[in-house]
């Protein structure tokens, strides 16, 4: 196991600045005071960050190195993918503890590198430096959409249906399952390793299907609290609609209440959360189907402000969580 | 004392997007999954981004809120304009821990976002989330030069002089008093709240007159090894000629030794040091006139590689640090 101090500061960025592929539009990229990139010309340039901290979003004894790297920016990609915009390149913060050896860090970084890798974008600069606690990360993503194509989080209008893609819940439930000392599966891995959905944003903009959009990052009833806020309506949320894997039913079957708090509230799903006009529902399922993504509509926007969540059962899933609690 | 529990994330992003004043460019700030902004029409995109860590970075026992927000904003500022660059936004990522409370942010916000007036940059966005350690802060400056008026650390060429703008040595200075239980005066307000020299900077890209530039933060030697090794040049540097300050000659009369190690391998100064041919050198005297900065002239680009150091007095001053030694 080496030490990051005998290799340096400089070294270890070096090291880092060897593994960086050459990308497009970069004029100065690692190693200046600052980078230098080109944008489109008639594009608007897309800033996000998000910060991930040991002990307070993730646990090194549940992820190994590789797929923290890889969670570390499909977080921040997620957000740019939420505008409906194209990430381009990104910047990589680390404060790093004496724990971690340059082993770890390899690992790290060919992580954050593979994932940049499958959504083509490019490390262009960053930051190194000691902690005295636990592993800090932080990621600056710029990307790039023309102002037309950019989906906001304000633009939801009465009528318009609720869309979400993939599935629900699978990421709470992987948490979960981590924590009770299981180590793998499709859960677990949906928890550590998520996909950002960058090509189905990047098409819904394209061919502005869309009229609100974000991420589910905090749960899908906390997030789509944000979409009626900014756009100023309510909505209907139809429980039984909501995209479920196989593996969540399985695991859920007898605890249905329970379910309802890790697909509603869990969080960490970074599946896309949408609304758009009934007469655009078949291009936004055939842009899917395109994509391999499913989608599913949820709910509909109202005029009403408020949020009411129909099911077949009643209104029985009362959770705990304030996003919830606020409806209840 | 309020608890930023009480307040809520949210709460705690209103109450600072509400601070904000607004600024040009900005299609979308605070409140969606990213910022949405233009830059002028020909110009790159300049990123940067610094962390401060708490117990590595700063001591909460040494400077105050305010300060500490416009120290965290200066540092990065700092790196555009070592790029001869414009900063236009900002990104502002906290990790904070619970002992800090809503008075604390509500001081750091304040100096952070005048830091912002001051040179006329907005805050876009950012990211909060809870420390179980320190204080972390993350910053990301969003800038923008003409490709032609970027100066980079690679241009020196054999013969360019060699300058430095402002005094050093004062920071390392203010350091020592503040661990001497020294609480204010000029060296302890230079290492707790630095200008960065982006006024200077922008200046001398706008003339062209700098061939390399960068800014002073691991001290003088050290970075003006990354001059000497990305332009693939040597130097010569002047010891009489280093700018020192009243306050700083005053300190050190009689211990030169441990004086040149604070203003040769110190940092955290944040002054421009920068090349250019001797025939621009009245015209960046004019210019740093005008702006009401000291500008000095250090030493010399020399062909064949390596650093030496000229003083009247010889070369007595060998340094413990790496980064003297090395030419020891």
């Amino acid at each position: 196991m080496s030490k990051l101090k005998e290799l340096g500061e400089f070294g270890f960025i070096d090291r880092i600045a060897n593994k960086v592929a050459p990308g497009t539009g970069i004029a100065i990229g690692i190693g200046d005071d600052a980078a230098a990139t080109t944008q489109s010309l008639g594009s608007l340039t897309l800033t996000s960050t998000d910060m991930l901290i040991e002990g307070v979003h993730f646990d090194l004894s549940f992820c190994d190195p590789f797929t923290l790297g890889r969670k570390s920016l499909a977080v921040n990609l997620s957000d740019i993918a939420a505008m409906g915009g194209r990430p381009r390149y990104f910047l990589l913060s680390m404060a790093i503890p004496e724990k971690l050896s340059v082993e770890f860090l390899d690992e790290f970084t060919n992580g954050i590198l593979a994932m940049a890798d499958d959504f083509d974008v490019t490390l262009i600069g960053g930051d190194t430096c000691s902690s005295k606690a636990g592993f800090v990360i932080s990621v600056t993503v710029i990307g790039e959409q023309r102002p037309d194509r950019i989906v906001r989080r304000s633009g939801a209008k009465p009528g318009d249906l609720i869309f979400v893609s993939g599935t629900l819940g699978d990421s709470a439930l992987g948490l979960e399952l981590l924590r009770n000392g299981v180590k793998q599966g499709f859960a677990v891995a949906r928890h550590l390793d998520p996909t950002p959905r960058v090509r189905e944003g990047l098409a819904l903009a394209a061919d502005k299907l869309p009229t609100s959009m974000l991420d589910i990052s905090d749960g899908l009833i906390s997030d789509l609290e944000h979409i009626l806020d900014c756009s100023s309506v309510g909505a209907r949320l139809d429980l039984d609609c909501i995209p479920l894997s196989a593996t969540f039913i399985a695991s859920h079957k007898n605890t249905l209440k329970k379910s309802a708090e890790l697909f509603l509230s869990g969080g960490e799903d970074y599946e896309l959360l949408f609304t758009a006009p009934p007469e655009n529902r078949q291009c936004v399922y055939s842009l899917f189907k395109k994509i391999g993504t499913p989608v599913s509509v949820i709910g509909e926007i109202y005029m009403s402000t408020g949020l009411t969540i129909a099911s077949s059962k009643g209104f029985e899933y009362i959770s705990a969580k304030k996003g919830f609690n606020h409806f209840g």
